[in-house]
């Protein structure tokens, strides 16, 4: 089974991309929310949950797992990789391959949490692989309260988004990389606001290919594809349910969990 | 000793506001910075953050702990109070009290979390001591993350609060109360937009009233009055402590402990 987490509900973009990519696998998500979000907190707390919601995961079942989200993708690989002996696969270098592979002017631009981008990995990621690019980033801490409370197209939103987008814009970049599980789900204001010339990646999509291709190379792991799909979230709300609904553009049935 | 716990940072407005009401006296204060924001959550896990806080801040000595946060006010003041001898202060009751007293109209309007606004409890306490006063309320979720971002003086700030408040100016209402610690950091703005015949009502400096008289009918109560105050996070970054700065206006030693 794959097991998935996430900070909250953000990561069912990333949910609804292995849906996609990979139809039948079974799933388990776990999304933190009594304890989201991660992105405006330290490293270490980080760190100290990713590995509580991986216990949790592997508790369950999951034969692989998938960070759903940028702040512990960029902050906990390492930690879960050393610890852990399933595959651990996390939302950044999937992305960093994809802006790099399709980027032409190597003038690329990515927006996350202060978290992401405080810690450096996409632009070390990206130099490592493409020494000469160029890599500009902006931290959008309110995007992800704007997301959960559901204004996706608030003119407010828009402003918002267009504040943190200029100083990229500026630097005429060709290819932006949503750096944070949330921002698909506003793609399209983004999108109009750093100009539509401008390649927009999304990590979860990137994530869900390169999980296939593992797939695809490791003909001995035999995951379950019943179609099974468990919802976890260790806090309920009212609100949470209907941010899932609108990311997942379905009905799902959310467990509460106490982790 | 006087223990303090907020959900975060928007606390200390009230540490300010007793620091200013009861000079000299011994303050500890913890904000559960690892888990904010609280008024997002359910009250089930509100509820229980709150016992774990109030654990904490006993560990520590304290002779009577003050809830500095509207959504723990809310949802956990019974539970606190039977399960605990020490005296629990809460932000509500003082707000309420002021509101009532001060209100010609008796048009009574109550911005807070969506939590602390879905509990009803200002509405309920309004009406046992005002029956015929007319309560209006509406959730302002974003205020929260406006202000722990410092964005205190943005138009999308001014934006976000005029939405907010609209309809709680169409009821006419005379008298505000800020049902939220973080609030009274953009008290100008929100006072700007609601119109300035409006009274708001602070319940930080409420809630540090309340105390003064408390202690001035208990002589029996000896709280230390040294000056010390020490400051306790469950997480620790640069933002937290630059809010921590704007909020208090001065730099204070923020310690980061576990619970």
């Amino acid at each position: 089974m794959i097991g998935i987490f996430d900070s909250g509900i953000g990561g069912l973009t990333v949910v609804s991309a292995i849906m996609d990519t990979l139809p039948g696998y079974d799933i388990t998500y776990f999304g933190d929310t009594a304890r989201t979000p991660y992105g405006t907190k330290s490293f270490e707390t980080v760190i100290n949950y990713a590995l509580e919601n991986t216990e949790f995961l592997l508790s369950k079942g999951a034969d692989i797992i998938v960070m759903a989200c940028n702040t512990a993708s960029s902050v906990a690989t390492e930690h879960l990789s050393k610890k852990y002996a399933v595959p651990i696969f996390e939302v950044i270098t999937p992305a960093v391959e994809l802006a790099v592979k399709t980027s032409k002017k190597k003038r690329i631009g990515i927006i996350g949490t202060r978290a992401t981008i405080n810690s450096g990995v996409y632009e070390k990621k990206i130099k490592a692989m493409s020494p000469d690019s160029s890599v500009y980033s902006n931290p959008c801490p309110l995007i992800v309260p704007l997301v959960e409370e559901g204004w996706l197209k608030n003119r407010e939103t828009a402003m918002i988004v267009k504040k943190y987008i200029y100083p990229l814009k500026l630097k005429q970049i060709d290819t932006l990389i949503l750096g944070c599980t949330h921002y698909p789900v506003i793609r399209n204001v983004i999108s109009r606001k750093i100009g539509k010339r401008v390649n927009i990646i999304d990590s979860s999509v990137a994530v869900a290919e390169r999980i296939k291709n593992f797939f695809e190379n490791q003909p001995n792991m035999n995951l379950g594809k019943n179609g099974i799909a468990h919802f976890f979230v260790s806090d309920i709300t009212e609100q949470f349910k209907k941010t899932a609904k609108v990311i997942l553009k379905r009905d799902i049935d959310l467990k509460h969990v106490k982790i």
